[in-house]
C-alpha cells in the first residue's frame, strides 16, 4: 500500500518563504488569517488527511461505489462516510467559506495546501465535498436571497454537498448542444427534466441531502450556448423556509465503470420533472457556471499535484530500500548485497523530474489560489484587475500543467518501482490510474490549451501574460547581478523573449487562420508552463537562500532548480518548433486519409 | 467495448514495399516465404485475431485468471483456452519453428505481423503462447540432444508452452543476487528449490505441461552472475524418452493482482525440489537466457505497436463520430449540429502523433525482425556480423521505444475520448492499462537504455551504430538531389551530424566519470528513437511515391512525413540539451536531500 506523510516542510516554504502568504493576508485585510493559524490548519490538516483518510485510499480503490438500482441510492466505500463526519465534525468544510453562513471565513489561499494533502490522501474521497465549494460560489454571486439563506448554510456546515450538473452524453465540451429542459411552474419554480451523465457525487450516503447545479433550456431559450440557464435542484426537495420535504424527481441511473477513482461515485443522474429554481437571469446559466468551473480548474490542478507527491514519496523510499546492482563509479554500499537504486543516475533523472515537478508547481499553485484573494480583496481596483488578469492566465495553465505533470510523475514513480510498480499491492499504480482522470475532467488539456491562447491571450489582449512577463522581468532585473539566482537570469529572459515572440508570431497567422490557434495551442500552453515554472525555480531558490533554513534545504533546492534548468527547460525548444511549424501541418491531411 | 481491424494495408506496405521482405526471404533462401505465402499469413493472421481473440480482451480483463489455491493450478479467462486450441489447430504456433521439430520453416520476420496482431488483438492472452517461442530458442541453441528431442517438438507444435523464470522477490534487474539452487542427483538430474516471481503463464489450463526454463545456482558456483545456471523444469515430469510422469514438484503459489493485462497469469512459482536439467554449461546460464531475452524484447516492442494501433483505430473512429463544437475556421459540417472532432487541430494532433509514431513504428519493429533472419541466414559472414551487430543495437530502441510510444499513443487515444475515455466499456482504458506494463517487463527503459549505450554504443565501439548511419548516409545520398524524400535529407543529415557529436561527447565524458553513461542513457535512446524513425519516415515515402499505390495513399505518407518531421522530431533537441548537461545534474543531489 502506498504511504503518505504530509510534506509539511515544503507547503510551509511555498507558503511563507516563497510567497509570503502570511503578509499578503495581513495587508488584504484578513486579520485573522495570521501564520499561527495557517500553521495549525497545516498540522491538523496533515493528522486528518495522514491518518483518516490515506489508509482508505485503496479501501475505496478495491471497493468502490455501489448503486442500490431498486432506490437509486450510492453506498460509498467502507470508511468514506465515518471519514465525512470527520471532516465536518472538524469544521474543514468551511474553512474558507463566508462566517455569515456558518463558515471560518479564512482566505482562499489558506485552504490550499490542504486541499492538497486531502488529493494525495484519497483523490476519490476528496471529490465528494470537493464540488460544495463551486456550488456555494454561484449560489453566493447569482443566488436569489431565500436560495442563500435556505442552500448555504447546510452546504458550508458540510451537512448538505453539491453537485456541477453540465455534461449530457452528446454534450461534454460543447455545452451549447444540451437538452435538459426546465418548465416554468404556477408557484415559480421550474420541472427540470434531461440526463445528465459524469456527475461526480452525484449520490451518495453522506449526508441527508444533494444540491445539484443544473444547466438546462427554458422553454423559450435560444439555440445554442446562449440558451442555458441555472437552476438548483436539491434531492429532497426544500421549501424556502428551508424545510426539507419529499424526494425530488432526481436519481442516480447507474454509476460508471472507471479507470481509476472507483471511490467517487461518478453517477448518470436523471432528472424527471424535478423541482428546481432558477439560479440568476434566464439564459445567463454559462456564465454563472463559469464562477464554478474555474475554481474547479483550479482544483483539479491541486490534484494533479497531491497525487505526483504523494507518488514521489513512494517511489523515493522505495529507490532508497531497493537494493540492485552497483554505481557505476564504484560501490556507495560495500556493506550491502548491492547498491540502493537510488545511486543510479536514470533513477535520480526520474525522482528529480518528480521534485522538480512538483515543487516548482506547489509554489505555481499556491500563488494562482493567493490570486484567487487578492482579485477579490485587494485594496485598489488596478491591483484586483491585475490579479483577475494574471488568475484568468494561470488558471488553464495550473489546471493542465499540474495535472499532466500529474500523469507524468505518476508514471516515473511506477517506473522506479521496476515490475513491482505495476502490482496493485504496492499502491503506485492506483495512483497513475488515479490521475488519469485529471487531464479529462473540468475540461481537457486541449480546452485548456484554447482558453489560454484563443481567450486569455489573444481576445483579452494578453492582460494576464504582460503581467507574468512583468513578474519575471522584475526578479531578472533583481538577481541580475549577483542575486542568490542570479545564474538563471540569462535563461529567463532568453525564454520570456522567445515566449513573446511566439505569441506575436501566432497572432499575426491567427488573423488569416483561425486554425492557427488551435494548432499551436497545446504547445503554446505546455511552452508557457515550462517558462512559468522556471520563474517559481528562481523565486524559490532566492526565497531559500533569504531563508534561514538547512544547508541541506537550501542546497537541495538549488540543486534541483540546476536540474530543472538544464534537464526540463529544454522541452520548450520542442514546443516552440512545434509551434513555428504552424497549422499546415496539422490540417493538411484530410480526414478520410488517417487510415488510406 | 473497443474494435480492432488488421491495419493489412499498412503492415503490406512496410512488409513489402518498404522492407522488400519477400525479395530479401528470396535472397537469404527461404523459398517457401514467397509472397503468396506471407499474403496468407496476413489474411488468416487477421481472420483469426479480429474475430477470435479480439473479442476475449475486454473478457479477459474483466473476468482475469483465477487460482485454485489448494491445487496450484490457475483458470484462464472465458474463451482463452479454446482460442488457444484454435490457434494450435491452426498451425500458429509453429509458424516460424524449424520443421525438424514441426514448425513450418517460415523466416522470424513472416511472423512478426502475426505477433502484433495478436497483441493488438488480446495481448493477456498473447502472453501465454509467448515464451515458448524464447524456451523454444534457448533449448535449440543450448539443449542436449535428448533435451531437444523430447522439449521441442511439443512446445513448436504448442502442446506444451514455455516459460523464463529469472525473477526473485530480491533480483530483478540484478539476476547475480538470485538465490534458487539446483543440487545434482545421481540420475543426472538437479533437484531445484526457490521461489520465482512475476512468471508470465507460470500456471494456466491450456496445456498438458508447461516447460519452465529457470535460473538457478549449483551449490559450488561463484557468487553474483556469474555463478547462475540456466535449468529446465517442466510442470509434469518427463523421461528422457519423452513420457509424462508425475507433477514435478513446482506449482504456482499466488497470482499478482495487476493494473493491466488481467488475463495473463502472473505467477510466483515455488520450486520445492523440482526435477530439472541442467540446459547448457554451468554457470553459463545468463548467456543462455539472454538468447530468449533479446527475442523477447523486440516481441515486447512490438506489444507497444499493436496496442497503439488498437488505441488509435478506436480514437480515430470517435473523433470522425463524435460531433462537438465548430470548426474555428468556419463550419464543416453544417447540415450536423456540430462538426466531428476530426476537424480541430489539437485533436488532429493527438491522432497524427499515433498514426506517425505507428506507422513509423511499423517500418522500425518489421526491419529489426528482419535483421533476425538476416543475422542468421545472409550468405556471407559480413553481411551476418553487420546484421547482428544493428540488430543488437535496434533491439534496446525497438523495445523501449515502441514502448514507451505504446503509453503514448494510447495517451492520445484515450484524451480524444474526453471523459468518456476514462469509461471502461469503451476500453480504450484497457489498452492504456496494459501498455503500462511494456516499459519495465523484459528490462525497463532504463535498462534498454543502458545496454544501449553502455553495451551496444560504447564497448561494442558501436558498430551498430555505425551500421545506421551507413543506412541513414545512403539514402541521403540517394535522395539528396531531387529524390522523393528529398525535403527531408538535411535535417536528416543535421540530425546524423549531432547524434555522432553526442555520442563522441559523452565517450569522452564516461572516460573519467562512469555515471556518465547512466545519466545520458535514457536521452540517448529517446534521441536514437526520434532519429531512426525519422529515417524510416523518409524510406516511407520514397517507397511509397515508387509504389502504385492510390494518391490519397502517398499523400497520407508524405503529410505525416512532414508532421512528423516538424513537429515530432523537435523532441531531440531536448534530449540533447538534457544529455549535454551531463551528469553533475542529477548526482549532485545526496541521497538523503531528496526530501530535505
Amino acid at each position: 500500500m502506498s504511504q503518505y506523510q504530509a510534506p509539511l516542510n515544503d507547503m510551509r516554504f511555498a507558503t511563507f518563504d516563497v510567497l509570503g502568504v502570511d503578509t499578503c493576508f495581513a495587508r488584504l485585510g484578513f486579520t485573522d488569517a495570521t501564520r499561527d493559524v495557517l500553521d495549525a490548519v497545516l498540522e491538523e490538516g496533515a493528522r486528518f488527511t495522514e491518518t483518516v483518510l490515506a489508509p482508505l485510499n485503496a479501501v475505496g480503490d478495491r471497493a468502490g461505489c455501489t448503486l442500490d438500482k431498486a432506490t437509486g441510492r450510492v453506498t460509498t466505500p467502507p470508511g468514506f462516510r465515518e471519514a465525512y463526519a470527520q471532516f465536518v465534525e472538524g469544521g474543514w468544510s468551511g474553512l474558507t467559506a463566508p462566517p455569515e453562513f456558518g463558515g471560518q471565513g479564512l482566505p482562499h489561499a489558506a485552504g490550499i495546501a490542504l486541499k492538497e494533502m486531502i488529493d494525495a490522501a484519497n483523490l476519490a474521497w476528496g471529490n465528494f465535498p470537493l464540488l460544495s465549494h463551486g456550488a456555494t460560489e454561484a449560489l453566493l454571486h447569482h443566488g436569489e436571497d431565500w436560495q442563500r439563506d435556505v442552500f448555504l448554510k447546510p452546504l458550508v456546515e458540510g451537512r448538505w454537498t453539491g453537485t456541477m450538473c453540465l455534461t449530457e452524453p452528446h454534450a461534454g465540451t460543447d455545452l451549447g448542444l444540451l437538452r435538459t429542459r426546465a418548465e416554468p411552474q404556477a408557484d415559480g419554480s421550474y420541472s427540470v427534466t434531461g440526463t445528465k451523465i459524469f456527475i461526480t457525487a452525484g449520490d451518495h450516503d453522506m449526508t441527508e441531502n444533494i444540491v445539484h447545479l443544473v444547466l438546462a433550456r427554458l422553454p423559450d431559450a435560444p439555440a445554442g450556448s446562449k440558451g442555458i440557464s441555472l437552476f438548483v435542484v436539491p434531492r429532497q426537495r426544500v421549501a424556502r423556509d428551508g424545510a426539507l420535504g419529499e424526494p425530488n424527481g432526481v436519481r442516480c441511473g447507474s454509476l460508471e465503470h472507471k479507470m481509476g477513482i472507483h471511490g467517487s461515485a461518478t453517477c448518470v443522474m436523471n432528472f424527471d420533472g424535478a423541482q428546481g429554481w432558477l439560479v440568476g437571469q434566464p439564459n445567463k446559466g454559462l456564465a454563472a457556471m463559469f464562477t464554478m468551473m474555474n475554481t474547479a480548474r483550479l482544483a483539479v490542478g491541486l490534484q494533479g499535484l497531491g497525487l505526483s507527491d504523494r507518488a514521489y514519496q513512494n517511489a523515493l523510499r522505495y529507490a532508497r530500500e531497493r537494493l540492485q546492482m552497483r554505481s557505476a563509479s564504484g560501490a556507495k554500499h560495500p556493506d550491502k548485497a548491492a547498491d540502493p537504486i537510488i545511486v543510479h543516475p536514470d533513477v535520480r533523472r526520474m525522482l528529480l523530474t518528480c521534485k522538480a515537478l512538483i515543487e516548482g508547481g506547489r509554489a505555481m499553485g499556491y500563488h494562482a489560489a493567493l490570486l484567487v484573494d487578492i482579485a477579490h480583496a485587494a485594496p485598489n481596483a488596478q491591483e484586483r484587475e491585475q490579479a483577475d488578469a494574471l488568475l484568468g492566465f494561470m488558471t488553464p495553465i495550473v489546471k493542465a500543467c499540474l495535472t499532466e505533470w500529474g500523469v507524468e510523475c505518476t508514471y516515473h514513480a511506477l517506473q522506479c518501482f521496476g515490475g513491482h510498480g505495476y502490482i496493485a499491492e504496492h499502491g503506485v499504480e492506483q495512483l497513475a490510474r488515479d490521475a488519469r482522470i485529471t487531464t479529462l475532467y473540468e475540461g481537457t488539456t486541449g480546452i485548456q490549451a484554447l482558453d489560454l491562447l484563443g481567450r486569455k491571450v489573444l481576445q483579452q489582449r494578453g492582460a494576464g501574460l504582460k503581467a507574468m512577463l512583468g513578474m519575471i522581468d522584475a526578479l531578472c532585473s533583481e538577481q541580475g547581478d549577483g542575486g542568490a539566482a542570479s545564474e538563471f537570469v540569462d535563461a529567463l529572459r532568453e525564454k520570456t523573449a522567445q515566449w513573446q515572440q511566439l505569441t506575436q508570431r501566432i497572432a499575426e497567422r491567427a488573423a488569416s487562420n483561425a486554425d492557427e490557434v488551435g494548432a499551436a495551442s497545446y504547445d503554446y500552453l505546455m511552452f508557457s508552463g515550462y517558462v512559468t515554472l522556471a520563474y517559481w525555480w528562481a523565486r524559490s531558490v532566492v526565497a531559500s537562500e533569504a531563508s534561514s533554513r538547512p544547508a541541506a534545504f537550501k542546497a537541495a533546492k538549488r540543486e534541483t532548480a540546476r536540474f530543472y534548468f538544464e534537464r526540463i527547460l529544454p522541452r520548450t525548444l520542442a514546443h516552440a518548433a512545434a509551434m513555428e511549424s504552424g497549422a499546415e501541418t496539422l490540417t493538411a491531411l484530410e480526414a478520410d486519409a488517417f487510415d488510406a
